[in-house]
């Protein structure tokens, strides 16, 4: 191969590039290159040919197969390009299904759903030509003023890791491959800002950070890496060895490719500081283990293509990134592709999809509090007379959608563009499900009658704010009930409350919103109040104290499904299932904050500052009552074995639900300092009211693995509480295990064998 | 020795801990024992003698004597006690100078005075028989929501090293032990709550926190370090070996003597839980390289005791303590003392001490805004025909010290007991200033109406507060100004609304009192703000934009003579020389944040939250105008030298002032990230009206010092940008200089060197 031809495989580029500029400072990166002349040596990567304006997917699929077989034929090396798309909330595209956010994954704590939908995803991607997913994204919460918090699962590193790993095992079942990202330490940014300096020590790294991405790569396989933007102490993940070669590939044994976050190569130079041209930062990234540099090839082209001629840098480094590329193609099968065959047309928003999207929905609605006032149609059918459907979220679509759905991501600048898919809002859900449609049978409750005021924006404050007050109190007034539908708008880099690059400095509701609540709430008519977010809001005003609502659910952008889902929790038809993959927080002014804290992380004799949330990680309602209760350990278990545990829920009242059994644990003792709580297992279990079930729990003791003074990562020895209850905060059922013998280290084989059994740990006996 | 007298050698009694309990957990960890027979073996420290509760200095005196010569006589070894007490703001014993807080020491950038406070101090301690003082305070600060923000010196490393180098040499010169604390780390803990985790790398330690502690031990001398209760990565600093020995004593070469910070012994066990019991906690300790555990024996007595007696402790490890113990006695002349010469009587607050203090506190004040309204007084001695003096803290003796203070830190135990100190409030020091005293001879504007109201309190809401607002109104209207003083209580856990233990989540005044401001500032009438507090609040709404006030004067809790020094500044009789020693916070949703931070902790295309300063790092007024040019600097330096930076300084008004002539630098490509600007020097310099002077700084490189991938301390080649502005943000006067040669490695034997010339590295040419 030529050196042209090498560094064209280890690049991409970006077809839709002068089209809408849709991150900072893409205008400045792209390469203004055109396309013929971008590919006349190859090309690695092709940057989002779906997901960059709204193109239609079978025209562009012809399109697509026709570039390939150009790239084939009149290339020298007749070597495809490798496709990748955003595929976090479902395949970046337009017409393809919305799935809920990652952050409502984490609400619905069920790994094999998520599996599912990963799947169908993948079935989408590879009917299109698409190789390569952008997604899952693995960051581990540490502070809800981050933007991209509506990306991430959960501030709970195994949960982030089983749900993420299901959703790569999925992606990957249908023979394209998954990019774990962003690798690693970016939702740990100071403040919350994005890109912002990481402080942490390699203890929280590698016992936080990185299991998340240890499961999705030994446990799911992942074939591919994305580097993360962050400096983690002073050193940018994408120029320091450490990271993605030392810890990915010398320590795990990765063998997949690692792809750069979009301009991230530049940003060494431009950002970081630590290259002092585009030349440099290539040498650093390549050195480091960024085998590809997307989206285009800024730094990876004529820069280091200067550099290597001049003898400056080593061209091995390129060869070895070729290598793993050329490696990654073979196994995506490119090299013996001849498509020939045309595209298959698929329904990229079938009723598979939107069967999967409202069920994910349906378990990741989270039912915060309630006096009673829900669900709104009792047993018998009898629902409200007359409801008031309030805010700015009510009536909106683009509010049940993520920053990198293709609707809140590309459609946003393309206003005049339909959205292409159905996706009822919350009031036209709440229509359907309480009035019925327009034949009168199919309501749950036919006579309801619904009123609108829209109230405010997200967004801003003035007289407009006002104004619409007034027609929202006027709305509540007469009603039963004021269905108040507030959040976010998600969007990206100043577009929006959330989503990349919307970053916040407090945790109010955005704008006038909860001015809007409490104005709805002293008309004396109850208030639901439904948030719609993409993060954790401080919202303990509607939870606790005099100002409290009647009841407030918490809805992480559903997606396409996600009013359906929503009305069906409010009406009753859906029983409550989600639960807190993130704890509610008390303030901006508390943060970070993790649930994972050691004593003197929470309130303690010797701060006046309490940084308790309003509501625990974990937390989450539902239309029943569960009795967890006998929880039964091993007495003794050996450093490095397994346990069990047993514990029995009983449904003491009359709705058929299902309960999130959460098992926490407590190392007592340990050389370095260990949380007062830690989620060792979960499952979801359905319980008939009346029944009681007994759910087991294997559980390997390298779950309590952590890294010592030493450095070495360890199970020691001791006294280990245990616990079941209703979150993290409340222990119903406990008990003690005793781990016993030397300190066990553990190896990669461990991980390798524990995590395998992380999935399928949990069972239920009748 | 028997193994109980070395025990008896390397624990504290605390005399009076029958008295006030002045910590949480006093009650519970002070051992029960008697003082005759916890000293029958012999004791190593003697706790706060003077400064635990209100003893007249004269009579503890004199019973000090007596119970050294009675350990002389009748303990088998006759070693006397060490006695140490609190020094944070001056001797903390009844009757003692109070001297401004260090917040205020780093507002003044003046280490030679603030080692001639040490020395006071140091002669003080030594007249009433004390050895060892608790003090300085290194921590670096990092976030402004932590309650002992007040006795920090700053959020620059640089000048908390030579300010509290300052301090170290001038109190060690009277022949007593300076203690540096809190090593290391306490500062950086999770949202600035006390002792909660510190989440940092080995880079950000070295970089950052470590360089004070490294100055004055160097350049200091310092006899003794206390622990921080951190935990740094999850491994306390009290339990590992890497810190207190790895660092201090292998890398450092300290061979003094590490006491433990009050009860973290037993936090090991209590608090960290990496200790199973007291007597574990103690041999960790030990082994980590505390010597002493302070204020008492609740795990190197009893509990080691068993250890050893069983054979779980090795008694070397206590032996190496005895040994360092007894070598600092030694240094002391403990040995060899007699106590047969009966203390002098000294007056601990002479007018030397006030002299001192007054001078500190008048270079601290720190004008942050002024719109023409300051100074009162005209040069032709008119000033204003009223005045209104106004807010919580205008007329409190408490609100000018800090929380160390004996004051607020004891006395607030005894309300009964009188302060002991004549300290003016800042009203009768604007009486004094503005109406002249009883005989109407010594003010400077003879005839100033002073009308005074509270307005509110310090803390609290509610209708009490309304009330007050009435009657701060009536004063302010018909007055020509109002200065309404404001700000903090110090106290500690809970008492307060600063000082240890009284961590925060909101940057907003305390209580009422921006409403009292805005509702004094409606009256039309111009509004002066005075904010006597012990941490940077979050104040933009006054200093700028459509609320803003007529002038903004910040006071970090300026001690004794503060209030003269606040009057002499409004009234123009003091020329305004302080200088923020830390960030002006925009909120506190906007912490963590330190001026030192690489691009990407600042504004950036990439977040929409800005965490940027109100007010940046090195802002102050005066009452002229400088002009700083012609910065010039030598155009190469091989790196490991030293080079010359020359700038010109005029003063273009009519006021001879004070200019803080502040040389930053950012160096521009590293191999790890740099902060954007770095304090590299500092000097005061006194500037006639019409004078231009020239000030010369000799910088050693190794000031550029950084921690390179490899972890080692590293000069590297490349451009340095220099500029001297009027604060940190600003670059008035620019250079550029360039490191030249290959990258050089910083010994300890450079740091020495390079250490030993900053207190005089500047140096002003006429």
């Amino acid at each position: 191969m030529t050196l042209e031809e090498k560094l064209a495989q280890i690049v991409g580029y970006w077809v839709d590039q002068g089209g809408e500029v849709v991150a900072p400072m893409a205008g400045e990166m792209a390469t203004s290159t055109g396309y013929a002349d971008a590919t006349v040596h190859g090309i690695g990567h092709l940057t989002r040919v779906y997901g960059t304006r709204p193109v239609d997917p079978v025209e562009r699929a012809a399109w697509l197969w026709g570039e390939q077989r150009r790239l084939k034929e009149t290339t020298r090396l007749g070597i495809p390009a490798l496709v990748h798309e955003e595929v976090l909330t479902g395949l970046a595209a337009w017409k393809a299904a919305t799935f809920p956010t990652p952050l409502a994954w984490g609400a619905a704590f069920d790994p094999e759903l998520v599996t599912e939908v990963g799947r169908s995803i993948g079935d989408s991607m590879r009917a299109l030509g698409v190789h390569q997913g952008l997604a899952p994204v693995l960051d581990v919460i540490r502070d809800p003023r981050w933007g991209r918090v509506d990306e991430c699962i959960s501030e709970d590193p195994y949960l982030v890791g089983t749900i993420g790993t299901g959703y790569v095992r999925g992606l990957q079942s249908s023979g394209v491959h998954a990019t774990l990202k962003h690798f690693v330490g970016y939702s740990a940014s100071q403040s919350g800002r994005n890109h912002a300096p990481v402080h942490l020590g390699r203890r929280e790294l590698a016992d936080v950070l990185l299991p998340p991405f240890e499961m999705a790569v030994f446990d799911g396989g992942a074939r591919s890496v994305m580097n993360s933007y962050a400096e983690i102490d002073g050193a940018p993940v994408g120029a320091t060895p450490e990271y993605l070669s030392g810890i990915l590939r010398e320590l795990w044994g990765f063998d997949g490719v690692v792809v750069s976050d979009y301009f991230s190569v530049a940003f060494l130079h431009l950002m970081h500081a630590v290259a002092a041209d585009r030349g440099e930062a290539a040498e650093l990234a390549l050195a480091a283990g960024i085998d590809v540099e997307l989206p285009t090839g800024d730094a990876f082209l004529a820069p280091l293509a200067d550099r290597i001629r001049s003898g400056a840098t080593d061209v091995a480094l390129v060869d070895r990134a070729v290598l793993r590329v050329l490696a990654q193609k073979e196994q995506l099968g490119l090299l013996d592709a001849t498509f020939d065959d045309p595209p298959a047309v698929v329904d990229l928003d079938s009723l598979a999809h939107r069967s999967l999207a409202r069920r994910l929905a349906e378990e990741s609605i989270v039912l915060l509090t309630n006096d009673g006032v829900l669900p709104l149609v009792s047993p018998n059918g009898a629902g409200p007379r007359r409801i008031a459907v309030i805010g700015p979220n009510a009536d909106s679509a683009d509010a049940l959608m993520g920053c990198y759905s293709f609707a809140n991501h590309v459609l946003a600048h393309h206003p005049e563009v339909p959205i292409g898919l159905d996706i009822p809002t919350v009031l036209e859900a709440l229509r359907g499900e309480l009035v019925g449609d327009s034949d009168g049978a199919d309501g749950a409750s036919a006579g309801t009658e619904v009123v609108f005021a829209q109230g405010a924006e997200v967004e801003g404050a003035g007289a407009a704010g006002a104004d619409g007050f007034a027609a929202a109190i006027d709305a509540a007034r007469g009603a039963d009930v004021a269905i108040v539908v507030v959040g976010d708008r998600a969007g990206l880099f100043g577009r929006g409350t959330v989503g990349e690059g919307n970053d916040v400095e407090s945790l109010e509701l955005p704008g006038v919103q909860r001015q809007l609540v409490e104005a709805v709430a002293q008309t004396g008519i109850p208030v639901v109040l439904v948030v719609l977010s993409g993060r954790p809001y401080a919202i303990g005003w509607a939870v606790e104290g005099p100002s409290a609502v009647a009841a407030v659910v918490q809805a992480f952008f559903p997606g396409e499904e996600g009013a359906g889902a929503i009305a069906g929790v409010l009406s009753g038809r859906v029983t409550p299932s989600g639960h807190l993959p993130v704890s509610l927080p008390r303030s901006a002014g508390a943060q970070p904050f993790s649930y994972l804290h050691p004593l003197l992380g929470g309130p303690s004799e010797v701060t006046s500052a309490d940084s308790t949330p309003v509501l625990p990680f974990g937390h989450g309602l539902t239309y029943t009552t569960f009795e967890r209760s006998g929880l039964e350990a091993d007495a003794e278990v050996e450093a490095g074995g397994a346990f069990t545990a047993t514990v029995r829920i009983r449904n003491l009242g009359d709705h058929a639900a299902t309960d999130l059994v959460q098992l926490y644990a407590h190392d007592v003792h340990a050389s370095v300092t260990r949380p007062l709580a830690q989620l060792l297992a979960y499952q979801r279990v359905l319980v008939q009211p009346g029944e009681e079930v007994v759910v087991r729990f294997e559980v390997p003791t390298t779950r309590l693995a952590f890294t010592d003074l030493a450095y070495q990562r360890v199970v020691e020895p001791g006294e280990v509480r245990l616990w079941v209850g209703p979150s993290c905060a409340e222990a119903e059922t406990s008990a003690t295990t005793c781990i016993t013998g030397r300190p066990y280290r553990v190896t990669v084989a461990d991980e390798r064998m524990a995590r395998s059994e992380v999935l399928a740990a949990a069972e239920r006996l009748g």
